[in-house]
């Protein structure tokens, strides 16, 4: 019989997965944030970037919290959505809607976020980690102001630009 | 030089990545219905398949407004996002944690449709295309619900049965 596997494994797999989401999104944003024309969305990309070290900090003190060492597991999930944006960086280089694909490759990565910390969050609550779920919610805060924000500058011209 | 894409190249090349990821999940659900343990879950996960024949006669809809043909084009992140899934059903198969992490495989999925949706509604408004726009928005609207009844099962039952 294989061994029980309960939440508390369940949590820690998508801990692990999504802190290998956030080490790689902290190498692509930079790239992102060269890549992209109007200097606003390069500072958004810039300023979440330093967003995301610290989001990266909070995964390490939750893997602290259940006792286990802050490791990375392959999370071909977000592999996908940023092999899907450095296409968009390729196809649309020097194009109009450069810019608007950059902002539609940034939120997907943003919900992609949002789907696992929200679960996290909640998945903490039932097992009883307040202070993890506290931090979980934090980023998560966090992930959907950042797509929040996207949108405005969708909507207030990359969109516009790109038409 | 290259020839100019716009925001019609990009919303096009987004709707083939979404038709394509739509197909996919059509695979998808029911492998997911039949690994769930819980009647609801698994009925849940059929449901959402009779919705998602829906949302790709929808798409057809969309490609036709623009004279186009419909047609896939491969989503890498559709495909990590499912071989995630995979992997939580071949891991947890039998464990008391399995309906928990096909109800967060699953919200990554819908998570992955409403940043899509959601793109590709704002840009048809963008483009003038009004018919499109109301189609890809009830879509939109579906896909938030789906994601709402996961996240109640989830509180309901999944949750406390895997802790």
């Amino acid at each position: 019989m294989p061994k029980e596997k309960k939440l508390e494994d369940l949590f820690h797999d998508t801990l692990k997965d999504i802190y290998y989401a956030e080490k790689k999104i902290l190498k692509a944003l930079p790239k992102m944030a060269r890549a992209a024309s109007s200097d606003k969305l390069r500072a958004a990309f810039e300023k979440h970037r330093d967003q995301t070290e610290g989001q990266v900090e909070r995964l390490q003190q939750v893997f602290d919290a259940m006792g286990k060492r802050a490791q990375g597991k392959t999370c071909e999930a977000i592999e996908g959505i940023i092999a899907e944006a450095e296409e968009i960086m390729e196809e649309f280089k020097g194009m109009s809607a450069l810019d608007a694909g950059l902002i539609s490759s940034a939120q997907a990565v943003e919900h992609y976020e949002m789907t696992r910390y929200g679960t996290l969050k909640r998945w903490a609550e039932q097992l009883g980690m307040k202070d993890a779920a506290k931090l979980l919610d934090q980023t998560l805060g966090e992930e959907k102001q950042t797509d929040a924000d996207l949108t405005k500058m969708a909507d207030a011209e990359a969109n516009a630009k790109a038409a």
